[in-house]
């Protein structure tokens, strides 16, 4: 069933010169649909990236990481289906045998080549069954377009998530495209979650990571659905500066298109981080948790995500119940400072908490009606400091049990 | 529904000399059932306890902590229905009137009073029913069972939870009774679990208390069902005293019946605690993480409580799948150290990965028949160190949404 989150119309991605899309159906665990992406570039493109905190990571991310410092890339590969974590020696063998392929038929470098892998972990992967499917892909004239990219490499997400932005640059225009798949295991830092970000614009490798690494904290490393942190999350950024007319690089964070240039990406990375919660496993409402005047940025970070990660918050929710007790509760058992007695909670507008105990003005038949929209924000006025902090979440239904007690089988 | 993991029998619990066990219905929010338990001293019993520690607990549990020092218990009050948590002054209100009369009626102090309350937070507690119902519970000369204690004291649980043991104490035997509930939001510290525990050797505050915070690290600090920690957790232990024949106090730990007594505490927390997460809400398997050889006690216990927290772990038990790529996740989402290629891991007695990959001996078929068990041990050597740590949990069923995402109505 289709996430009721789902956006209603998917825009139109414009296509961009010297960056070529291939999906194909390589059998890799999935019938009957496509589960291998390769995303090529003409010229290298410079780029960026930031990978799972996990202490366990895949093998794919391993090698990104490894790469990173290079700095360029040709081609993007990514599979969906079986991740090709904690499949040891033979997980590392898989990501040689796919390079080595990789790199002779689209003879580029094999540190030019970035992998991700994105489904079951534990299994060992059938690199074959990537490298058999290479020629066609590379030989195919025929391109495929972004939104089938998305759908390429999604695993239990219900829809592809997919953005474009065109950013006045300095007089010109740019274009920036993303894709991203999510769906379980989604939380900081970054979580299951795959996405891929090309722009036109001509942007250092340096620059580019400067601004994911500030722009990734307020967005992808601000969703949780489940708590629980994948072995295989990759963002990577990449600008291959081919637009019509030949721009000049951006390689200063004083040049005047920097601030436009960033601020987009943060637009596209907000944008993705909501698709991504809100096809959340099982997910029927989007939550928005906001943390207002805490003594520090890390206290208001950690009673956010003590909320939005509460089972009991996240079921409330999916059973439309203001339960704002249970919000309590998420505040007091973050650990860090928060006084009972100053405490204001708000669901939407509706303030039901004030100063301690519930509002005189609480209507629970107003508040009721407000809990069945999409979209729910709650909002905590923790009254000790001046910091904030937002973060993004959605409910737990009995979907996300089914969705996850029977994945393998 | 009753929880599979119910225990087949329940023991019969000896009555203690000099205590009063009285039980009402006092319509505090549930109908048709006893909400209402009085637990009464002759003689004032020797106290410990050891409370939540959410940053906003409830007016009862800080009106306990307050009189702790003190040491000396005459009545504890329970009711269930309502948490009087988050209720600002009239939650403090609620807690001075129910003493003032409790202590009016009993003729004791108010100081020798502990109170617990438990069931929804948020909403105001109305103190008349409790002080209602005092009397005829005070002047009823019909006293009621351990058993009738544990069930007026339930809110989401299934079965009361009880248990009972002799300790041979020096050459005498002494009685050890121990009542809980538990359900939803356990977590460490604690849970929204309450626990009153109640023997009739002579045994001073302060070894009860030294006995309870170092037994229960690794018994209620052990289990969580959902990671949400309540703002009600109380664990009180009460010694009266009264055998038949007059004991020597015990208040050295270097008396030979320091250690008997100790381990029969311990006993009866281990005993209690897994029976509060065996009736888990929606719990259809008992958990047990066992964490092995880690580099510190910190980061066993930090791995142990990943797992046991992680949903996509907890979602494969209900779904009876030893999806132990979700296990090497949590261990690595737990940010302590562990070595991916230096892991291996165990359900019950079959290792199903070995150092960073599938163990090769791994059969499908006999692992996906043990997962079938009640109680599913996971074991995993982190091969770093020689710390263990031992947590349990239950599974996450479409029940715990259920029964969480309409508790209110």
């Amino acid at each position: 069933m289709t996430s009721p989150l789902e956006p209603k119309t998917f825009p139109h991605l414009p296509t961009l010169k010297g960056v070529h899309i291939k999906t194909a159906q390589a059998g890799i665990k999935y019938c009957d649909r496509t589960d291998l992406l390769i995303i090529s570039f003409d010229k290298a493109a410079e780029i960026a990236g930031i990978f799972t905190q996990s202490k366990c990571p895949s093998a794919p991310v391993e090698h990104c990481r490894n790469i990173l410092s290079h700095g360029r890339a040709r081609a993007l590969i990514v599979n969906s289906g079986n991740a090709n974590a904690f499949t040891g020696k033979k997980g590392k063998l898989a990501v040689e045998q796919t390079l080595k392929a990789a790199a002779d038929q689209l003879n580029i470098a094999e540190n030019e080549i970035y992998l991700a892998s994105t489904g079951v972990i534990g299994e060992p992967l059938n690199a074959t069954r990537i490298i058999d499917a290479l020629p066609n892909m590379i030989n195919d004239t025929v391109e495929n377009t972004w939104l089938e990219a998305a759908q390429a490499i999604m695993t239990t997400d219900t829809f592809p998530k997919i953005i474009t932005q065109s950013v006045d640059f300095g007089g010109d225009k740019i274009t920036i495209n993303g894709i991203a798949k999510g769906a379980g295991m989604i939380a900081p830092n970054m979580a299951t979650m795959l996405s891929f970000i090309v722009t036109d614009a001509p942007i250092s490798s340096q620059i580019l990571q400067k601004i994911l690494s500030e722009k990734v904290s307020t967005t992808f490393n601000s969703i949780t659905v489940d708590s629980d942190t994948s072995t295989s999350d990759t963002l990577l950024l990449c600008a291959t500066g081919q637009t019509e007319k030949t721009l000049k690089p951006l390689n200063d964070i004083k040049d005047p298109r920097y601030v436009p240039f960033a601020e987009a990406i943060e637009n596209i990375l907000h944008n993705l981080s909501l698709q991504v919660v809100g096809d959340g496993e099982g997910a029927r409402h989007l939550i928005e948790v906001q943390v207002k005047n805490a003594k520090s940025k890390n206290d208001a970070r950690c009673i956010a995500f003590s909320i939005a990660n509460s089972p009991l918050v996240k079921t409330a929710i999916a059973g439309e119940d203001a339960n704002w007790g249970r919000v309590v509760m998420a505040v007091g058992k973050a650990g860090v400072e928060a006084d009972r007695d100053r405490l204001s909670i708000w669901f939407g507008d509706y303030r039901v908490a004030v100063n301690g105990e519930r509002d005189n003005d609480y209507n629970e038949v107003v508040v009721s009606d407000y809990m069945k929209k999409d979209h729910i924000v709650i909002k905590v006025d923790i009254d000790l400091g001046q910091e904030s902090a937002t973060v993004w979440t959605c409910d737990l239904t009995k979907d996300y049990v089914e969705i996850n007690g029977d994945y393998r089988s």
